[in-house]
């Protein structure tokens, strides 16, 4: 049976296959995206678990658009006008396919960063669009660069990560939220504003929502992965009730609701006192890895690489000479440490600068320097250009 | 912003239209689908709840496929050899969502039957899909429709749910389930196996899987909806591993993969020596409701109406003299009963013949009999041709 056009183009996912290659013991990972398991407030879910089968309307069909309860307890923690809504998904990542299927006819243009989070190169590959990026500075995205864009190629939205972005880290400043919004209002783009890292700012000062200076113009994505579970699978999408709408006609063909026994854990942990100390908690382990990282990459790391400073989130992005980014992730590999290479991270059809992802959230310190060490070892040995890009 | 194309071809819902007006209480509803809250096993899921915090595994990201110790045991519970493989989805909806978009181009040809479970034509509308449907006698599908229409049509899939149909409570016989996998291999036409009703049979003698007969042809979908527990949202989907390949893909970017805590506790329960009881249980409940419902509708319904007997399942077709169905079902709801009209499981564009679904899980024998006598009430009230069709 052939498979459709749209799964034709997906490449197999470089990611999977590193992580399933960095399986082997001996390899530290720094490749992967994932929490710390010891994160996990499994004691503060233990209540609402223990009480699970005394809900026994949670194990019957329920709404598409969530459970009641806790759709009620989103709505005002979000402070979301009655003009708006909130709704459940399996993972912040179904809900970005959810918008991805409910608005992008093949060939319709969406606009992102580059580099940007594979899975939504994935989603919107699926849906065929067309993709145009626009590149980053420390600040976030590129002004002129973006409003030639909107100018130009008329995007139907623009999807980006604002806080901590995967995979360079940037969290966009004041001024540039402001502007991006601003400029989405002026060219009528809708913005589709990926949170999941942003509870996880160590240093600096919190920032408002992109989407706060164009709420009407706005899709957000949140996740309960980095500060809960990823196992779970939750996350939510909000946003004005006839942008949702669409997104829960499709729910309903693609799974009719989330599992409701999974969003009772969520909003009892979401209830429950000690949540935001643990928030905190995470936090602080976070910041001590980054700055073991940071620290241990600006001693090793050779002349001509250059680390991005991060102020939350998960990963650090480090530039390079120009090289082969895949080969020397092999290499790498081959010395026991697993990283991302940058062009994983760009439209197959972009030049990818040399660069390498590195996470710092789910190696201890010990290993997030000796991963250093090796990573040095082997840059150390190479002559750049090295192979040809 | 403008939704896409195969989204603005999606109708509102009529069940979950009729659903909303049902909650009134003093509605009696026949219309849903939905299990006895009293059947869902939860003291014999409750040991793995309450052992849920210990497996701080499950709660981290995992594989796309699902939890590496149900597929084992899925794998050894479906006898699948080497060739074939299981993943796990978000009820078996999802697993059928997954077929379509990684098989169905816009136009390409997909075969059902009519009537036909209404969440599957929401699927392959959502995929737009080309829709051809064969009617059914008491034995399953017409089989010489079915052929001129593997030889016309050319379709690239079949689907069908051939244990205790929805909404017509078939189940095909034997020779029938040869003949459709004879005409699949003859053709090349890949059968899809929805088996959601296939553990609730309470009478005649159980048969093998349509699949059994075409297993390299086929793919399967069965869910715990009906057995365990709806709102967990669980489903499988097995067949070779050349066909499930793609679904992997697709659901990477759908939403990773499905709540892994959800699959340690539907793990626990397959495993729990009591289960096979209380399937046993869940069918004698069933089988005193359809044999209540049946009796009453035996009784009461004016002639000219023809109710088709079942071997298990959840529904009851009633056939009725040529009327407006819709009419009918809106004066059935001023007469606080609710049940679904036949035009709601028809493609748009085909001729419905005149019948209502009625559902025995979710009502009590009380309620169902007085449920009938409103339903006879109204129809002796009636003089067919009722409205114009």
């Amino acid at each position: 049976m052939e498979i459709a056009q749209a799964v034709q183009q997906i490449q197999p996912s470089y990611i999977r296959e590193i992580l399933a290659a960095a399986s082997d013991k001996k390899v530290i990972s720094l490749a992967g995206g994932l929490p710390d398991e010891q994160t996990f407030p499994l004691h503060l879910m233990k209540p609402t678990i223990d009480a699970l089968t005394t809900l026994r309307d949670v194990f019957q069909y329920g709404p598409t658009a969530g459970y009641p309860p806790l759709i009620e307890y989103l709505t005002a923690a979000y402070q979301l006008p009655d003009t708006h809504q909130v709704i459940t998904c399996t993972g912040s990542q179904q809900g970005l396919d959810l918008i991805a299927r409910a608005y992008v006819n093949p060939n319709d243009t969406v606009a992102m960063e580059a580099p940007c989070y594979l899975g939504a190169m994935q989603v919107f590959g699926l849906a065929q669009a067309n993709l145009v990026t626009v590149s980053q500075d420390r600040w976030g995205p590129n002004i002129e660069e973006l409003e030639l864009c909107f100018k130009t190629a008329a995007p139907k939205m623009f999807y980006a990560v604002p806080d901590f972005h995967n995979p360079t880290g940037v969290s966009w400043s004041l001024e540039r939220r402001q502007q991006v919004a601003k400029l989405c209002n002026q060219y009528q783009v809708v913005f589709i504003e990926d949170a999941p890292y942003r509870e996880l700012r160590f240093a600096g000062t919190p920032l408002p929502l992109v989407s706060d200076f164009c709420p009407d113009l706005s899709i957000v994505l949140r996740s309960m992965s980095k500060v809960a579970s990823p196992g779970l699978r939750f996350g939510t999408v909000s946003g004005k009730r006839s942008y949702i709408a669409p997104l829960i006609k499709v729910k309903q063909g693609a799974d009719l609701h989330s599992s409701l026994p999974v969003q009772a854990i969520i909003l009892g942990l979401l209830q429950h006192p000690e949540f935001a100390d643990h928030i905190g908690k995470i936090r602080e382990l976070y910041r001590s890895r980054y700055d073991t990282l940071f620290e241990a990459l600006q001693t090793y790391l050779p002349q001509g690489c250059h680390v991005n400073a991060t102020e939350g989130g998960m990963f650090v992005w480090v530039t390079l000479p120009q090289c082969d980014t895949f080969a020397l992730a092999k290499t790498l590999l081959a010395n026991q440490v697993a990283v991302v290479p940058s062009p994983v991270f760009y439209p197959p059809s972009s030049q990818a600068p040399s660069a390498l992802r590195l996470n710092f959230t789910n190696a201890n310190p010990e290993e997030l320097v000796t991963a250093v060490q090796r990573i040095a070892e082997v840059l150390d040995k190479t002559t750049f250009p090295f192979a040809i890009y």
